[in-house]
């Protein structure tokens, strides 16, 4: 059922022991936005935790309290006032929703969202849910902690890519602006998250000799067999590394990750790749989709090239 | 001789003809904050053209007015109401000092300026000349333009690293949130600005197979010799690739880019670099500084690491 940013903030005022969660696989934005309500519901004197059915990334320490979020446990009970999801449909919150015995309250800035939860408040002009819950602060009268301010600023510039994205709006601005007044040093966050292993930069330079240009420039592709795969220590950036090349509309990585099963990453710059993923029974949004292809590395290339192929010269 | 902002608009209002320069070697501040500045002027009804002694690079082919910068040519003699340097101190407009006959209008936000103009506006809390621009356009109570803007926001968002560099305040934010708000599409900025040739892409990931850890993995280098940077299509970004391993302090690049000539870059995390580049006659800041070594290689690579690890060792 949707609710409004008022009745939003009605449910958290009234409730004394909530429990906070977001999606697995949690990313900036669900770390921080967690973290940052949590900070704001403790300040007034709530009883407020941060559960994820994950593991958090270790690059988040930089943000206060990221150790003491918690992880549900098979059989564990917790009976609380309120189940605060953020950043995500329930389906993907994981065991969380069996171990907390709660009404739900969903926040969330995708559009995508399945909507089935107890009570859902949704805004999908916010570039983050951090965006939101800034919005709910304020709406709440609330003040930013430093702490609380850290962790919803990393949420803003992750999921806005540093303001970069089109999801970028004044509004995300301005909240930028006060966070930052509330102490947020930017550099002290950036810094902190850029922070790769070396393994990580050293198979990004052994993954990036596999470049190759085809359609006459018009694509970039990185096309990596099981044998190789398994021989680089980390892949991870490598879409971001290669979509950037000049007069490329499409950027594609081909991941053999099992025996005869790949795993596709597509980027365009306008093109849709939505309509190459689903081709394969993937899917995503028009400049960013993926999809999995169970066959053998050189089948599963050489399908997704004549696709490819289509969709470029449907284009042109 | 300093001026103040106010003072500063009224020089711009009683000029008619005005050129607009900055430094050689321009980046998105100086090249965004000139054309900015070009068409707010055009707009109030004045003649004001941009004038660089460099070659423009291609990626800036996104901002409105690109193609009107001019160079200033050997002999050549132009008369204006006034000359407009921005983003520098006087010593790096090159030619432009030459060639222009006007009074000399500074405007900066670098505190290092030499503060050798005619009338100088200086303001060092500003991340970038744009923001100062910015400033410029409310206190003459004039409004952006789309084009306008579009340059404006280059300039913040190049120098601030978009939005996540130390010198990012919330002024900064809020510059960026009424430009947005006047029609600038920060993606199609950031995509424009991200293009590199694929022969850059390729010679950074060969660069990065000469990736070395050392004292204990505290530093991270690479090290060049000119065999290999003569391989090499292109080297730039190195630096941005390694400086964000994790447990580095401090990440270097050394080339060898003429035969017995090595050049150097350093970054940091808060290690005073100036103290390692000063040894060799360089300088620059804290957390960034260079120098030149006229060595062959291993020489120079010798005394720099024990440089490096003089500086690490003082730290420890
Ligand atoms: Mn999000
Ligand atoms: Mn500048």
């Amino acid at each position: 059922m949707k609710i409004s940013l008022r009745e939003t903030a009605a449910k958290l005022s009234a409730a004394q022991k909530i429990i906070i969660t977001a999606h697995t696989n949690p990313d900036g934005d669900a770390i921080g936005s967690s973290l940052g309500l949590m900070h704001f519901l403790q300040e007034l004197g709530k009883e407020a935790q941060v559960l994820i059915d994950d593991d958090i990334p270790a690059i988040f320490d930089v943000l206060p309290g990221y150790e003491h979020i918690g992880k549900p446990e098979e059989g564990q009970s917790i009976e609380a006032d309120l189940l605060v999801a953020l950043d995500v449909s329930l389906d993907r919150i994981g065991k969380v929703s069996e171990v907390v015995k709660a009404p739900v309250l969903n926040i969330d800035h995708h559009i995508t969202n399945d909507d089935t939860a107890d009570m859902l408040y949704l805004d999908g002009t916010c570039a983050a849910a951090a965006e939101i819950i800034y919005q709910l602060v304020k709406e709440m009268e609330g003040t930013f902690t430093k702490e609380c301010a850290m962790c919803l600023y990393t949420g803003l510039a992750t999921d806005s890519g540093w303001f970069r994205y089109s999801n970028t709006t004044p509004a995300t601005m301005r909240a930028g602006a006060e966070l930052i007044e509330a102490g947020v040093e930017p550099n002290i966050i950036s810094e902190a998250l850029e922070r790769k292993p070396y393994e990580s930069v050293k198979g990004l330079a052994d993954a990036m000799q596999h470049i190759e240009l085809f359609h006459e420039g018009r694509a970039v592709g990185v096309f990596l067999d099981f044998a190789t795969i398994e021989a680089l220590e980390s892949t991870e950036g490598l879409i971001d590394m290669i979509r950037v090349i000049d007069g490329t509309e499409l950027a594609v990585v081909l991941k053999e990750k099992e025996k005869d099963s790949c795993r596709v990453s597509m980027r365009s710059k306008g093109l849709d790749v939505t309509k190459i993923a689903t081709k394969f029974g993937g899917g995503g949004h028009v400049r960013a989709a993926g999809c999995a292809i169970k066959k053998p590395f050189a089948e599963a290339k050489a399908e997704l090239l004549a696709a490819i192929n289509d969709a470029l010269e449907q284009q042109a």
